[in-house]
């Protein structure tokens, strides 16, 4: 029998996997389950974004651009704008998401063997693309005691290698909701200028920043134009997470002609998707006022009710819709088993993701798990009370 | 300034893509342009799969499984038992187009550095996923002479190394139109039993076989179900080429689990592409018949066309929409810009497809282009025209 190749056997599952059949056997119970474990908002999609859809007038359902039509990468050039980010319809390559940016990016700065380091906890599925694309990821630590804020600069520079290639940071964070501050940002700047480094930023929960604070990009870096690569995706930003459109952005033209030989042979991003996200860049302010509202008040639910939880650890989200909690508890992939398998509050549990899957150093994060709030404020509250009896009546094993 | 990947730099490039800025300028000049280039069929999508679209009823446009939905494999499941392949929702992982799928079996079957063995001319893009995966395409020549029909299965067999892990088909051919006998299927099928190796065949053109012969899949052969990988699409049996929605099919559960893994890091296919290719499996046989009439007609006119031009050779289609021309001219790719820069007749133009950049091997295929008969008889007619006159005027520099 042919065998498969060790690539694949390495390629890393998804943190909820394994959880997944103790789901479906939770539903057979008929318990109800909180859902803290995904990044699929709840949101509605703009509705302009649907009904352009909706009103379609497609006789044949063609192919589009590889790079994404001239007019949909005009708006986002003009979107950027209003982000103080300046860039133009020829910097930007559309893509099947941002999954398929941050591939076209690994594969235009990488050849196999080569490293990006990366502060982790970071995304899961970034180890999947670097898996995919034969490139090896440096991960530095950082911590939930700092919030996860940027680890010290000499940490990163202690790694870097002949072979490494970038510096990848997510920000604001999926799974640590932390947002950069500027200076922290520039500290990470001026370390990929001096070793001549890419700098690849996934920026694709840019809207979502609370408590007033501002996000500063890597494109408002004067100077940078040559390393730095800009993620993104109108998964989040309009809940579009079925479109799977994002893109890739850069000033290096170089960077921008290589994912487009990627992006060519591929043939295009999907053209339904395309139609949807472009009318949703005409969403008004005041949608992003309702949802950022929202979220903020979400996070402020989450961490009041998971503060009163005894033994209970919160890295303060200032961004996106995740946290890490770290949880009296000696394995969380256990904890989280349990809670579906063997635990239930009148009928009701919690399903989160098991934090391990996040870091790519082994041992690290195995009493974390990451929340997603992207359930209602009652339904947070019902979830962590839900979280609060089952730590009293788990039996914790090692 | 950090520099692009040599993986990126040595990334092909679309066969045409170095046309399109003599394209643009023949536009410019007011020459009406008959593209026999690409292969975006002219032929109507089917109206239900637009009509599902138009009236999809989503208020959140969020993830669908990595998998594709049960329902909609089911349904896949259901079209290929009715052309005698037998296979399970479980056995299919949807893709966002046939250039996932391969690049998901590339992935799931070779480490960097393995090989595949693929006759040529072949799909250019193999050249580019194979590049991305860092995957060594090892060529086998298949001739105009003989119709590129499966070259000596002893030349295959000749270029089996430790390193080799599977055979890479397309039946029937882009670039080629050849259509695959069952004979010449089950000697790949012995050789690829003999050496362990997989069998991966890229149908999506299963449906366009002409003067009345069958498809035989790889899928209908017994015993092969650990070596068969298929590759599935949407794009030409329906129409639907910017849907971006494919399929990988095996009977062999690592190769579908592994794929899977790579399916989850990119979270999900498009949602609306799937919602019209679910409802493009109810298109009727009718639909079919009227298309692939058409086909066999244009196939006909092109060919009766181009045998009246002396010096011209043709590799005769039986299936799929293409077919590789041999010219009379030392450099199909000059030849090819010179129509666009330099000649019209009547105002009008063609653009054809140079054919080196479906050989992997250098140097082959240089006086050949690819012809896609996408366009109507009339055009087809008006077109090959303008290809006799120019010949004529061509001053064919070496």
């Amino acid at each position: 029998m042919p065998q498969i190749s060790t690539k694949g056997a390495e390629m890393p599952e998804s943190p909820i996997r394994k959880l997944v059949p103790f789901a479906e056997q939770a539903y057979k119970q008929n318990k109800k389950v909180y859902h803290l474990n995904i990044g699929q908002p709840d949101i509605k999609t703009p509705q302009k974004a649907l009904d352009a859809v909706s009103n379609h007038n497609l006789s044949v359902l063609a192919y589009s651009r590889s790079e994404g039509s001239e007019q949909y990468r005009q708006k986002i050039a003009d979107y950027y704008k209003s982000k103080s980010i300046y860039m133009g319809p020829s910097d930007i390559v559309v893509t099947t998401g941002g999954s398929e940016a941050l591939l076209f990016a690994m594969g235009s700065v990488c050849n196999a063997d080569d490293e990006i380091i990366i502060p982790e906890p970071f995304y899961a599925n970034y180890n999947g693309f670097a898996r995919a694309s034969d490139v090896k990821v440096v991960p530095v630590v950082s911590r939930i005691e700092d919030n996860f804020a940027l680890p010290p600069i000499e940490e990163f520079e202690a790694l870097i290698s002949p072979k490494t290639k970038a510096i990848l940071i997510c920000n604001p964070g999926n799974p640590t909701g932390y947002l950069y501050a500027k200076s922290e940002i520039q500290s990470l700047v001026a370390l990929v200028k001096k070793h001549d480094l890419f700098l690849i930023a996934d920026e694709v929960y840019r809207e979502f920043t609370y408590d007033g604070q501002q996000h500063y990009s890597i494109m408002q870096e004067k100077g940078l134009e040559e390393h730095a690569i800009l993620i993104d995706s109108v998964s989040k930003r309009y809940s579009m997470c079925g479109a799977r459109i994002g893109c890739l952005v850069s000033k290096n033209k170089s960077v921008v002609s290589t994912a487009l030989k990627f992006a060519q042979a591929r043939l295009s991003p999907p053209t339904f998707a395309q139609i949807a996200s472009e009318a949703a860049l005409d969403t008004p302010q005041s949608y992003f006022d309702q949802v950022i509202g929202e979220y903020e008040e979400r996070r402020d639910t989450l961490v009041r009710e998971l503060q009163k939880i005894p033994g209970v650890k919160i890295g303060l989200p200032k961004g996106a819709f995740y946290c890490i909690v770290e949880l009296p508890v000696h394995n969380s992939d256990n904890f989280a088993q349990w809670l579906l398998e063997s635990f239930d509050l009148d009928g009701e549990t919690v399903m989160v993701a098991p934090a391990a899957g996040f870091y790519s150093s082994p041992g690290i994060g195995l009493n974390q798990v990451r929340i997603a709030y992207v359930l209602n404020k009652e339904s947070l509250i019902k979830a962590v009370a839900i979280i609060k009896k089952a730590l009293e009546a788990y039996p914790n094993p090692k």
